[in-house]
């Protein structure tokens, strides 16, 4: 058995200038940020709510990359979670970056290597 | 506007003796521990990969409860993200760990105030 080598970035987006508000300018930007790393898209949830705020998921073959948003407070949190040691978090992040545009950034990275 | 209090907590759940190949009594254990702590559910996504391993996702009025999982390694992460400081992501996660049964943890807990 092969050994798993798994990356997680999370990001805490602050004073963020995209659109936050917006589920489809997020999933475009969360697909963008999947191709960027050469992620491989399995299936999607985007819930937009009332009044104010989206998440959104990719599920990946690699695991996932999800945005949650708080506009009224400029917020959004990121976590890009990829079982392949070939694929750089910060490269998905770096395309993720340019759509929500924040002010300041608080990243957390996780490296877990099992088996 | 009101301050915002967003609880996470991230498992490393190792050694699983639960049923991590299955979808459906992931989606389950999922919906159960969205119940224990009382968030409502709005959307989901629910992936088995071949030739093994799931990523389930609820989004939440609250945010999400997510997880993935390896079988062939015995491991599940799980990521719960709630924004209402009333809910403890702890009682979900414990709902959660009947289902996945793990022989070891590592708990990762992030607090976040905004604004």
């Amino acid at each position: 058995m092969t050994s798993l080598h798994i990356r997680e970035l999370l990001v805490d987006a602050q004073g963020c200038a995209g659109p936050l508000d917006d589920p489809e300018a997020l999933e475009a930007g969360l697909r963008a940020a999947a191709e960027a790393v050469g992620a491989d898209v399995r299936g999607q949830c985007v819930v937009r709510f009332v009044p104010h705020g989206v998440t959104a998921v990719l599920v990946l073959a690699e695991s996932h990359i999800l945005v949650s948003t708080w506009p009224e407070h400029g917020l959004a949190l990121v976590d890009i979670l990829l079982c392949n040691a070939a694929m750089d978090p910060s490269r998905a992040w770096a395309s993720l970056a340019g759509v929500l545009r924040p002010a300041e950034v608080v990243e957390r990275a996780i490296e877990r290597v099992v088996g």
